[in-house]
Order: C-alpha cells, then sequence, then structure tokens
C-alpha cells in the first residue's frame, strides 16, 4: 500500500518568532529558511511583510536564493473591513512579497469577530471571500488559516463553517483549521476536521500547545483526513508554543507510515532543530522528544545496564533515524554500568579495575554533592577519570595569575587586564600579561598566550560558549557557582566545569580543563599518527596528576 | 452528575529524578513531598529504598512529618530470580520504608523477560505473584506498575495480559500500566487499556514523553476508564520524561470535568511547579502548559491590542486558575499596546504622550538590536520609560570602580577585592572597598557599602539570581554578554539586564539598574504612606537621567 502523503507546512519564521525570547535577524531568517529546505518541508512561512520591515527584507532576500523543494509563503490577514483589496497596504505588501504562496488569516469564530473586528458576521464573510478572490487571480496558491475554527466550531458549527465556504467558493486551494488557543482536545479536533471536509477543499491543521496536547490534536486531524501540518522546529511559538514539527514529523513518519521527509533528510532533523535554538539563541530543552539532547540519555543504573545488552530495551527508535545518539549520564544514581560506559566511550582501559573504580564512582558522588555536574562537562569527566584510572603527567603548573577590572567613570568603559605566571616542561616559567573584554576572557588569553609558548596547537583552541549557574538561591552574587565551558577546536567541542564560590576560580578550573583536555588529545592524535593503531590507547601513566 | 474522580499519584522523587539535571537532596525531597500534599495529590512516591542511601533517608524523615492527605509509596521490583522474599533485599528494604504503599514494578513484554531479566516466561509470572502475596500480607495497598506494557501488549498480548493476572490473582489492588519507552499512540493506549479492565482490578496509566503524547496518552486511558494517572511535576523524568501532572491535571478537571483536586489547591500549581525546578536547580521551560512563565504571555502586537479587549480571544482559560498570570511582552515584535498595557502595569502615565511612546518604541528596538532582552528584566524596562516619560533625578552618580582577582599558586584559592567611589547626594562623595567571592560580588557589596550611607534601605537588597548569557556564540570569552540579575527586597523581586562586551561591565549596569530601581521603589512607598492614594502615583519629573 503506497503510504499517504502529508504535506509539513513550516511556519517557525513567523509564529515562532511570537515566542518569547525567539528574535531572528533577517540573516537569521534566510539561514534558517535554508535549512527547512534542506529538511525537505514542503513550504516555509518566512513571515507577515505587513507588519514590520525585517519581514519585507526576509522577501527580497529570498528570492535571490535557489532552493531545492521548498516554497515560500507570506502571510497576512483578511482585507481592512471598508477597503477595497487593491488599496489595502497588507494585501498589497502581501504581493509584493512576489511568493507562489500566500496564506491569509480570517476569523471564524463569532466572538472574534464581535469582539475583535467588532463588525458584523456577515462582513466578516464578504471580507474573506474579497480577499481570496483577489489574491486567486494575483497567486498561484492561496491558503486560509481559520483562525479560532475549533473554538468557533464549538460556539457556532455553522457560522465557522460558513467562512470555510466562503473562502472555497472564492477558489481558495487549503483551508488550514487553527487551534490558535490551544484549548481543544483530540477528539473535539477529529470531529470538526470531518466537518470541515465536507466543503471538498484540501484540509490542514495547524495547532497550540497550550493544553500539551498539539501534537495529539495534529494526529488527531491527519487521522481524520488533513493533508497539511503546520509547525514550528522546536514548538517555538507564542504562550505555550506550537506544535513541534521535530516531533510531529517522526510521529507521523515513523510511528504512523505516513510520508513527510526522505528518509535520508529525516537524520537532519536534530541538526535543524539546534540550528534554529542556536541562531534563536535559546537553550533547547533537553527533553524534547526524537531530537532533544536528552531524548536517548540513560542516568538510572538499571536502565543503563539493560541498554548495553539490547538498546530497544529503553528506546522506542533507533535515534540515528533523527540524527540524534544516546547518551548515559553520569551522576549519584549512577552505576558501576554508567561509568563503564563512559570509559568505553573515552577509550579508557578499565579491566579488572574494580577498586579504582568503585573510588572514582565515591570520588564521583562526593563531586556532585559539592556542585558539580558532569552531564554538561564530559571532557571534566574524562579527565577526572584518567586521573584515576591512569594518571598522566601534568602539562603546567601556575604560579599565579591577578586580573583587574577598572572603569573611571559613568560614561567610561570597563577596562580589564590579566597577568599569568605559569612554569611550563623544564622549570621554564613564562609570564604574560593579555588585556580582555572581562576578566575570563583576559584570563584565557593569558593562559593561552603562555601556554603557546610551549604548545603551538593551543592556538587553535577557541571557547564556544560560557555558563554562569549560581548554585545556591538565596546567597546571590555571594553563592557557590558552576561554570561551564563548551571549547573546540575546529574538529571537536567538548564541555568543561569548575565550581567554586568565586566565579573566577570556577572559570579558572573549566578553563584548564578544556587546554588539558586539548593537549591530552593532541597528545593522543599524534601517538595515532602513522604506523600507531587507530583505536585510541591509553594515555601513558606518568607521574602526578594534571 | 456528580464528576468522576481521577486519582493523582506523584512519582517526582523518585521517577523524576532519573531525568537529566534532576538532584534533590533529601532535604529537598522531603520539601517537595510536603509542597505535593499542600497541592493535595493522593499518592506521593518518595524513592526506591532498596536502590540508594538518600531514598532511605527520605523515608524515615518523611515518617516524623505530619501529611494533610497524602499517602506515601515506596517503590521497588520484583523478586530477584532464585530468591525467597523474605530473603530479598530490595523488599526487606521496601518494608523497612514502612509506607501505606508499596509500588512493585514487575516486567510485561516478554522480549525484556527475555533479554533483561534472561529468563523463562513462566518464571517472571511466578515472581510476579510471590512478591504481590508477600506484600499483601504486610502493607495496606500494593500496586504494580506493569512496565512496558503497551509495548508487551502489542508484541504478545496474552503473555502481558497473564502478568497482569499473576498480580490480580496475588491480591494487588491497582495495575498501572506503563508505556515505559514511550512510544505509544493514543489510539493504542485505549484498547489495551479497555483489555487490562477486563480483569476487574481498579486500572493507573503511567507515561512517557518519548512520542510528544504522553498527555494525550494518559488522557486516553482515563477515558478507557483508568482511575489512576501517574505522572511528576513539571514532566521530570528520564529521557524526554514523564507525563506532566501540570498539564495533565488541568487538562482532566478543567476541560473534561474529571475530579483531581480541590479547586482552590489547583491553584497552587504553579507556585508548586517553579518550587520543584527551583530545588531541583533546573531552569524551568517557560512554554509549559498552564503553569509555564509564557503560558500566558502575549508578544505580537494584535495579539496584546485583542486582550486588552477581552482575554478569551487569546486564552484558553484564566490563568488565575493555576495560579498563574498573564504577561505581556515587549520586543519588536510589539506595538503601542505592548507598552500601553507595561506602563499601566507600572502605574506611568502615558496619557496624550504620544510622540515621546514612539521614540520609546524605537530607543527600544535599537537596545534589542545590540542585544538587550526586557522580557525577563521588566524593572529594567520600567526605568527605561520612567527616563523617557517621567525623568528622575540619579541617586548617585559613579566616579570610578578597581576590582583585582588574584591567585597565587596551584593550590591556592582566588581572592577578590573591589573599590569603589561615588558621588551621593549634595556632591559628597564616598569611597570604599569590599572582598567578595568574585568581581560582580564585590563591587555588588562594595557598591552597596558605600550606597548604605546616603540610602540605608540598601541594606535589604537581596542578590538572587544571576545569569550570564554570551550574544555571539562564536566569539567564545570575547562575545558580548548578557547579564540577568534578579533582585529583591524580601517584599517583591525584579529583574535587570545589562549587555556589553565586558562582563563586568554588564554586570555594572544590572546591578546599578537593580539598586536604582529598589531606590525609585522606596520613594514611591514613602510617598504612599499614610495620607497618600493607594495607587501609585507617576514618579514627580525631576531633571537629569539616573
Amino acid at each position: 500500500m503506497k503510504r499517504r502523503k502529508v504535506e509539513i507546512y513550516d511556519t517557525t519564521l513567523r509564529d515562532g518568532t511570537q515566542g518569547e525570547g525567539i528574535n531572528y535577524t533577517v540573516r537569521d531568517k534566510l539561514a534558517v529558511a535554508q535549512k527547512l529546505d534542506d529538511l525537505g518541508v514542503s513550504v516555509i512561512e518566512g513571515g507577515w511583510p505587513g507588519s514590520n520591515p525585517r519581514d519585507a527584507a526576509f522577501f527580497e532576500g529570498i528570492r535571490k536564493i535557489r532552493l531545492r523543494s521548498a516554497t515560500i509563503a507570506a502571510f497576512g490577514s483578511t482585507v481592512r473591513p471598508g477597503k477595497a483589496p487593491s488599496a489595502d497596504a497588507n494585501l498589497r505588501a502581501l504581493l509584493e512579497a512576489e511568493t507562489p504562496v500566500v496564506t491569509i488569516v480570517a476569523k471564524t469564530w463569532d466572538f472574534h469577530v464581535r469582539e475583535d473586528l467588532r463588525i458584523e458576521l456577515d462582513e466578516n464573510l464578504e471580507l474573506i471571500s474579497k480577499t481570496i478572490a483577489f489574491l486567486k487571480k494575483r497567486v498561484e496558491r492561496v491558503i486560509l488559516d481559520a483562525e479560532h475554527f475549533f473554538d468557533g466550531f464549538a460556539a457556532d458549527g455553522e457560522y465557522a463553517l460558513a467562512c470555510l465556504r466562503a473562502a472555497a467558493d472564492a477558489g481558495v486551494d487549503l483551508l488550514c483549521l487553527c487551534d490558535t488557543r490551544g484549548g481543544s482536545l483530540p477528539a473535539a479536533i477529529g470531529d470538526a476536521t470531518r466537518a470541515a471536509l465536507a466543503l471538498a477543499v484540501p484540509v490542514g491543521i495547524h495547532c497550540h500547545d497550550d493544553s500539551g496536547l498539539a501534537v495529539a490534536n495534529s494526529l488527531a486531524a491527519v487521522e481524520a483526513g488533513a493533508v497539511q501540518v503546520q509547525g514550528t522546529i522546536n514548538g517555538f511559538g507564542e504562550r505555550c508554543g506550537n506544535a513541534n514539527l521535530c516531533t510531529l514529523i517522526p510521529d507521523l513518519q515513523l510511528k504512523m507510515n505516513y510520508r513527510c521527509l526522505d528518509p535520508q533528510q529525516l537524520q537532519r532533523l536534530t541538526e535543524v532543530s539546534r540550528f534554529c535554538a542556536e541562531l534563536a539563541n535559546v537553550e533547547l530543552e533537553r527533553r524534547l522528544p526524537y531530537v532533544g539532547r536528552a531524548a536517548f540519555a540513560h542516568k538510572g543504573g538499571l536502565h543503563v545496564a539493560a541498554v548495553r545488552k539490547n538498546r530497544a530495551t529503553y528506546e522506542h527508535i533507533d535515534p540515528a533515524l533523527l540524527g540524534n545518539e544516546q547518551r548515559v549520564l553520569v551522576s549519584d544514581l549512577s552505576g558501576r554500568s554508567n561509568v563503564v560506559s563512559k570509559a568505553e566511550q573515552f577509550g579508557i582501559d578499565v579491566e579488572g579495575r574494580h577498586d579504582e573504580l568503585a573510588s572514582l564512582l565515591s570520588h564521583l558522588k562526593d563531586l556532585e554533592h559539592s556542585g558539580f555536574q558532569f552531564e554538561g562537562a564530559d571532557a571534566s569527566f574524562e579527565l577526572l577519570m584518567r586521573k584515576n584510572l591512569h594518571p598522566f603527567q601534568r602539562f603546567f603548573k601556575l604560579v599565579g595569575f591577578r586580573v583587574i577590572d577598572e572603569k573611571r567613570s559613568d560614561e567610561g568603559d570597563t577596562g580589564c587586564e590579566a597577568t599569568v605566571m605559569i612554569e611550563g616542561p623544564d622549570g621554564v616559567v613564562e609570564h604574560t600579561a593579555a588585556q580582555g573584554n572581562g576578566p575570563v576572557n583576559a584570563l584565557d588569553r593569558a593562559l593561552r598566550k603562555a601556554l603557546t609558548k610551549f604548545y603551538p596547537s593551543i592556538e587553535k583552541l577557541q571557547l564556544h560558549d560560557y555558563k554562569v549557574r549560581v548554585l545556591d538561591g538565596q546567597a546571590g552574587t555571594e553563592s557557590r557557582v558552576r561554570v561551564l565551558i563548551e571549547s573546540g577546536d575546529g574538529e571537536d567541542r567538548w564541555g568543561t566545569v569548575g565550581v567554586s564560590h568565586n566565579v573566577v576560580e570556577a572559570s579558572w578550573q573549566a578553563l584548564v580543563d578544556s587546554v588539558v583536555y586539548k593537549l591530552l588529545k593532541d597528545e593522543r592524535i599524534g601517538a595515532r599518527k602513522p604506523g600507531a593503531a587507530r583505536r585510541a590507547k591509553p594515555i601513558r601513566a606518568r607521574r602526578g596528576a594534571a
């Protein structure tokens, strides 16, 4: 049996940006559109050209970019009461966007027509009809977003359907039914969708997550016969967000046997999810189904032991289908399985090291108790493991550092300078200084400047992210803080952690771990160069700790 | 018609803590249990006494606390193969927990029996039967958590039901059906639940969110006849988390007319949600339905204009039912409505100030463009508004500050000292110094020390949270950073923001805003003392800006 196709309509760039904290520049929007095209969505709604200059600029920019398969939609509302369509600034802006698809939002709930538009019910029908007829003559494909359709259908079903009929009679190509307030339940969604299908125009579904049911409601509509699903990457959107395409697409394709994307494209879903979050500069909820960092993360000792035997015991699906991966977490709920699994991942030999493993586990629990968290700092955990199981020689020793921040007036900027003195191999001391955009940046630069003398590869090290977390809320800026640093060298990325009452001290710990991790990594790669075994060898045991 | 009761079984303290980043101390767990009791849940699953010492300590502690209505459950697994129940350490630990409810997890999926337990199918039935019979003689109420029941029912329905029957015949009080991998769809959940109900024992439901359907699946089971719902506050839990009780309870009670909590208790839901996140020290996803900070937040100008006319236009439910509240966001999608709404909230008179409002909006868009974000910094936004609409006199002027961080060896701690010179009222200069646990803490202390001389109420100011966000990922520690500070004075809490390439400078901006907000607030309260009007008066216009 041929699998039924469901069209994916992405509105991350329009409805998604109504979400708290979601702000894209024009450049961001163009980059997101290209990612969505790579992913293979059918329609990309780029914005509301009549509402702000940024969206208008996006449509100008996207016309110059050749997309592989996606078509671009511009969004706007029905003509203003009393205006002729050709004289309506909003509709004119839509046409100027020159997109093959135009989506028009229209009221379909009598309450909204009365309370928000404050016009007669019949006048609203006319606005819909006039708008669609006007656009149909000028645009390839016209979609109606039937705002509040499900609330409208519950309140006055006849009127809600009359609104759809006005659009259908004017030649609309698709009726997208919106649960704008996100308050409907799946059974009601199914019933109303079936009622709309009686108009013999293809139907789509657009849900919001205010009852935690955006995905379930979208699935209910598809099962009732909807052929288009509107949603956003990561569920970005106003209030509780829109239906999350990163959940909906795998549900439809992997669980319900519909066709949405090519399987190769589906493997980019995790990448696209993180890309859209990165550009919006928001922290992604790690529990997001399918694409979240924790979606396939195992923490409880029993579960880790089971997935080591067979992944399907606690994974409903293979994470590789979405480009995601399994992770084993280390915490005080961890058993030996978690630690052994990590050791394997790091290529650390733990064969027959029962006592060392036990003492490592107990040390780990103490560190976690004092505020360390290794879930986001694999590199620090790897160093901890190596120090306990296969000690290696320290690369350098701190003699001392000093950082000075200074500001000399209300208007002046704050200047910052760090001095660092370290002892490198063979007792050679390097004393240097650097300016920076803050104490940690200055320290980071001075440390790397000093180390580059001994280890030139340090130049490639980059700090990508720097996070500070106050641990005991009540004490304000006196609290203990945990610093997480994400570093990279163009090939890999790694996370390190530091904890202290002093943010500079905590940052220093994380910086040092990052640098030591890089140096160890380079040493291992050196050992792997021509002639060496492909599998990472345990670092040779040397005296002392890093 | 009497509304059917659905029992709420909370497993935040057990299954919830399997989630990444969710770690509670014993004290935290006791505090969470009391909050859950206040909320009115029926059963609180406290932990797995056989698995770690912390959980055992919790059960000892909770016995000494008088709860209003909740009963405590201890969790464990079926007896180990080959062991007599009385000799099984895990079952003994369960009895030692002395709880009125014991919940036993048992395998019901043939694949798991073979792959994970690695025993014969019949032996598993015996383990279930022996365990339940043993406990039923010693514990008031015994619940079976039928692990992987839905996967088991799909794979070998007869065997899955045989597992339930073994427990039913041994006298179990309730069969809780678990979608442990979170991979099932609502229709399958409904069918399997109906099959289990044929055993004539009450049935519960326990779902995970790996397909984004934990809430919908739980609702499907309740509609099929389940009388107990298991879940966690905020959906904390392994991988994608458990069914979120903060969504499920309102859905059941407000949308589907079941009885779960007393309506007064339901109003505490938002507080409980935030409390559990606070103690776990995790950032809550702001889009959480019903209880999230953004659940009733409006950003788009048109939506704000509509909710100002009638809240029901874009809110599916009254946030007060859950103790949550409406928020209006300010961003470059904002129209005049957003700003006017904020002004009203702050008690700032904007009557007839069209030009100033327009210039404020444009200034706001520039600031947002440079990295400011006021969504989490209402106090900074209020100051910005006042400066533009009702300028007030500055309270102090910075002459200069200097901060020194120093570390003199690998092992030594980092010391930190700040000096601050400010000019207060009447040109009086105060020059002072303070040590701190980091540059920002030292600066904060020195600034407040200096200001207390002029404004004694500053002593009450506390910094509750301090967040640093790197804005342009690629530049590492050189990036621009945004600092968000949450402050309080025992009565109110407020957020302020600073942006700079230098984290100390950005922190300074946020600190100064926090202090100025506090001083303005005190001035307004002073103006409201006996005889003054109750409604906040606009601050009197004075020369200069803060």
